[in-house]
């Protein structure tokens, strides 16, 4: 018998981004304190939060400290030290656990723990020379995408290898670093499962959104993906399939290509974001409980809420200077704007986004 | 032309409670900062706020500080001192403006302005004495209600004359104060406008809940309320002549006495309120624009959203202990809970409330 963490209880958040700051004030509406912890620098998530602590997360004393203010530890930020959460996590519970991501951290460790569960990947080459990239090419051909190993969002740290890429240009374009290989897919189009676990195991899944890239940022999340039935049944199992093996507590991002040939339709994984995803901010605009309060839910030992849609919608990042339009934009029947509060805006930097809602008569 | 207030303005709001709590969060999603200005005790808005300052309405220096801290000021409590908008006003400007404030803190002002609108009112009569009181039910016959003149709030100060009420307790259970004498309206159900007014003057109002209160205080606002379309009609009109004639900027809470009389239904108006309403609490989960957006964005200049409903629904108050119930709520289908994280819960304390949405297909 699992005991929901009770009002006024606090929930610490590792990382002081939009999502935290979302998270936060998910946490707020249901009676949960937060308190953030987060590296010096631009944390909108501050301002909404009950309690922040400014430090970097190699600071084993001020952990500690923050571990102890906490009843359940959680991250909004993917590349927090897994030697933070390991600190934390001999005090209060860190949730998801920290071996998620041990795993998510590495493409060559997430891309064949995943191969492993039978989920479908690009094929991939692990590289840690010039040499290795050649042979690696040799093997999958072009094109191809290179990755560094770690550390890659929003497009950062990968480029691809087209048919008269020099080898040489692309090895440097990444910084030499180790990296990986992956396939091409030919896709139709990106979607993504934006799926939680409580903490007594139940699974929900929100409605597939279908993603638009560009840069490597997304720009837009349209909800409902066009797909067969079949393939977003498919999709879920591979959403609960992932949940399952990594005893995931919390919402999680799987972004997935969907691949058609003919008739047939078929999904390849692409990444997973042991977190609330980017394309699941629709969420808190056309659903009932939102992804934010979903992964507050799991990790606080809550019931998970009904995902259903009451509205068809699409999602647009506000990237950069976008955000100044925020308050035309609000004119529109039917959109819901958020604006992240970052105090400056930089080119395609996350400022914000908006959800335009097909009105329901 | 007006030109909106600007991402990482800071709106300034007298008050900490509930509804400074839903109005900072309100303000933090459209990337405006809040800074909450409250007398010491419980005040569960600081802890979403950018800013707060802890302090009485009457220290003049504090309130100077706050002004020149903030672009904008409103309120979340219809009892915050005239005086203490007018120093603000000196410096920044107050909306709604200071002498709503002025009309709605005295129940005779109240009704005196708005008869003099020719919008329907109970018969009243000023009672300043108990000889006052004799002579005003001679008047208006029994039942009555009397009410103290100033500072009523759920419930609070007013006490029912019935047929065997001894008029001298009814003096004392009000405390001998200044008062109002009402006339008793027989109504067949209380309805509320919960209407906006920005600052270019257009107005938008919410469908009308359907109010059940217990003690005076609310229990249930169910929406849509049950009413003719001519009923809603003239609901809208009443609030329209109060946002202009009040020069209103910002969200109001207008509570109605709906009367049937055969197949006629009538309005009469019981009383306004300067503020969001907790009868328009289940906008933030049924509709694409809550009662506090909407506020924020009438105040900062913005243009209005959408009042269109996604669900009908019905909200329901968490009183006390019932607060201890959410994470069990929770789990309802179409259950959206939000807990105020006010400190301590007290016997019929408002402290949260749950708004079930009806899903559709």
């Amino acid at each position: 018998m699992i005991t929901p963490l009770q009002r006024n209880k606090t929930i610490g958040i590792l990382g002081g981004g939009q999502l935290g700051r979302m998270l936060a004030m998910a946490a707020a509406r249901l009676g949960l304190r937060t308190h953030i912890y987060a590296p010096a620098g631009d944390n909108p998530a501050f301002a909404v939060a009950d309690f922040h602590t400014e430090g970097p997360f190699d600071n084993q004393a001020a952990l500690k400290k923050f571990a102890n203010a906490c009843d359940v530890v959680t991250y909004e930020w993917e590349n927090v030290p897994v030697g933070t959460c390991d600190v934390i996590d001999e005090i209060t519970p860190v949730r998801p656990n920290a071996n998620v991501l041990r795993i998510s951290q590495d493409r060559i460790a997430e891309k064949t723990f995943i191969s492993g569960l039978a989920i479908p990947v690009p094929d991939f080459h692990p590289v840690g020379s010039l040499a290795e990239l050649e042979q690696a090419i040799s093997h999958l051909g072009r094109p191809a995408v290179l990755k560094t190993r770690r550390f890659g969002y929003d497009g950062k740290g990968q480029t691809r290898i087209l048919h008269d890429t020099a080898l040489a240009e692309a090895w440097a374009a990444i910084g030499e670093q180790p990296a990986i290989l992956e396939a091409f897919i030919p896709f139709e189009r990106e979607v993504s499962v934006i799926c939680s676990r409580a903490l007594d195991g139940a699974i929900a899944c929100f409605d597939m959104p279908e993603n638009v890239h560009e840069n490597g940022i997304l720009r837009s999340s349209t909800v409902p993906a066009r797909m067969k039935p079949r393939t977003a049944v498919l999709a879920r199992e591979i959403a609960t399939t992932l949940l399952e093996s990594l005893n995931y507590v919390g919402t999680m991002g799987v972004e997935l290509f969907l691949v058609s040939k003919g008739r047939t339709e078929s999904l390849v994984l692409n990444e997973i974001a042991p977190r609330v995803h980017n394309s699941g901010h629709w969420t808190e605009a056309a659903c009932h409980v939102s992804q934010f309060e979903q992964h507050i839910r799991a990790i606080a030992g809550w019931p998970l809420g009904h995902t259903g849609r009451h509205s068809d919608c699409v999602m647009e990042n506000l990237l950069g200077d976008e955000i100044f339009a925020c308050a035309d934009l609000a004119k529109l029947p039917g959109a819901v704007v958020h604006d992240y509060g970052k105090a400056e805006s930089r080119e395609g930097r996350k400022m914000g986004h908006i959800t335009r809602l097909k009105l329901r008569k």
